[in-house]
């Protein structure tokens, strides 16, 4: 906890995302300190840098950067914003970084993304999920551009809160920092329900950007992609409900009217494709799929979306 | 008729299909008469040339060319091997083309596609549907590659053959040329049936070629991809059965194990793609979705492909 009370926040995996939410909340008077691989030695000079077309250019310079979790001081709140494939290799780094009963919040989409990190963490710190809805890509070493949106749903997974009240404080106290950072922020009583819910925007726009090489205003300007899409949702929509976690009716028509009034945007899954990183299948397509089928409940247009894209994935490296 | 007997053929519409079986039946001593367009100096200058993996390099010089229908002699048979996209614009060569009761035989893909041309043609003709199964493909003006296969199954749609009987004897006759020349031919009951079967290849490969860029042995190579097109083989079989048309048992597995078998192919509607040509998606994908769906069944990973096809094919326009 550092001077006034105030958590500390460290930042695990300074991509887009987690430099995004980083500046805005180290803005906002919170102590952030990054940690960086290969982007370490631009940051630590330059700082890192929004450029937002809703908040303006914003920088933070000296950004508290570090090569090494074991420089770090003990956080009481660590962001990760890495991608989903490579959870486990960063327990190492999460528990030097990481202060008594600290809460380590992953800033990832997709299916039980904490399952493969949970057993690698000690018992004492708490794991959370948080949800995204925001249009943010990396620019360059510490350079981020922020399209659009911002708001994020935080829910417990597992950890030292064992009644629902513990557990609901912890998350109301997470999204209290980011609503302190002027960013919508709610708390999710099931995380499950969160993760499900995001995914109604992630498989649509995630896989068709990768298999129609198209952002989201082609797909929204086409009867054809369009009828694609709210299918999609709708399959998502039943998986969840089959999953036992109800999506509020209206939601998925409210993520697609937004997405279209959003300005153009490729989604991350495009960017990974072209930058040639693994795709995040598993997370988004493959465990959804697996959870809803073993409840009984298939999904025909999202695994023939997941198979296209895992050949194009497996053919690319 | 020809003297000696033999009916006199005509190809409307030359191109790889219309090519390869003119020049099969010419060299099997039958009097063709090919109608080209745009490659009919070349033709007319060097022939037809049909360079086969089966039957060796085969020339036809000099091919009876033709660049209007108008000059051609009246013809018993007559196979149009253009695109479906065009079948209207052709009904005028046709007649042209045409003796008193000829056979006029679709080598098209995809379903109803008699039904577009026939309004446009005299009662006196018939008509009839041909489906192939071959590797072929253009290679430039009168030259064809043939890379495998080459059966050929018929059968009748409508005209003056009023009863089953009469409609078969024409059948038989059609596929009795074709034999003649070497091919493996059938005459089909029921050219819906012939139809459904021939989707059971096209729907998968020929949609999967273009929004996986990828030809058939790597679609054969890699295990996401071939679960999608045994899935999609399997949603054709039952919008078959739907529609009253049963696809025999193991089927679709035999043409899933031929496919692995096969030299490496790049279907046609690659080829239409990559040259900017109008896919058939009509006559492959929406008219045997909305068949199914008029008969209550919905085969949602073909109405996924046919979506994601469609807009790639509104896109390059």
């Amino acid at each position: 906890m550092q001077a006034g009370g105030k958590p500390r926040i460290g930042v695990i995996g300074t991509g887009a995302i987690g430099g995004f939410y980083g500046v805005m909340l180290a803005r906002a008077g919170y102590d952030v300190h990054f940690l960086l691989r290969s982007e370490f030695a631009a940051v630590a000079e330059a700082g890192l840098r929004v450029d937002s077309a809703v908040h303006g250019a914003l920088t933070l310079q000296p950004a508290q950067a570090y090569r090494s979790a074991a420089d770090m001081p003990p956080c009481d709140w660590l962001l990760v914003g890495a991608k989903t494939t490579s959870n486990a290799d960063l327990a190492p780094a999460i528990i030097q970084a990481a202060a008594d009963g600290a809460k380590v919040l992953l800033l990832q989409n997709g299916l039980d993304v904490e399952e493969e990190l949970r057993p690698l963490l000690p018992d004492s710190l708490h794991l959370l999920g948080g949800l995204c809805l925001i249009c943010v890509n990396r620019l360059g070493p510490g350079v981020i551009a922020h399209q659009a949106l911002g708001a994020i749903n935080i829910g417990y997974h597992s950890g030292p809160g064992t009644d629902q009240a513990a557990r609901m404080a912890i998350v109301e106290e997470g999204a209290g920092l980011f609503r302190a950072a002027g960013l919508d922020s709610q708390a999710m009583p099931d995380l499950g329900q969160a993760r499900w819910q995001k995914l109604v925007w992630n498989v649509p726009y995630n896989g068709l950007s990768v298999l129609l090489g198209a952002s989201t205003t082609p797909l929204m300007a086409d009867d054809h992609s369009r009828g694609l899409i709210q299918a999609l949702m709708a399959e998502v929509v039943r998986g969840a409900q089959a999953c036992g976690h109800e999506i509020a009716p209206g939601y998925a028509e409210y993520l697609f009217t937004m997405t279209g009034k959003m300005p153009d945007y490729w989604p991350s899954m495009y960017h990974d494709y072209s930058q040639r990183r693994p795709l995040e299948l598993e997370a988004i397509y493959a465990r959804p799929l697996a959870r809803a089928r073993a409840a009984g409940c298939e999904l025909p247009k999202i695994e023939a979306l997941y198979q296209a894209l895992a050949f194009i994935d497996r053919r690319k490296h």
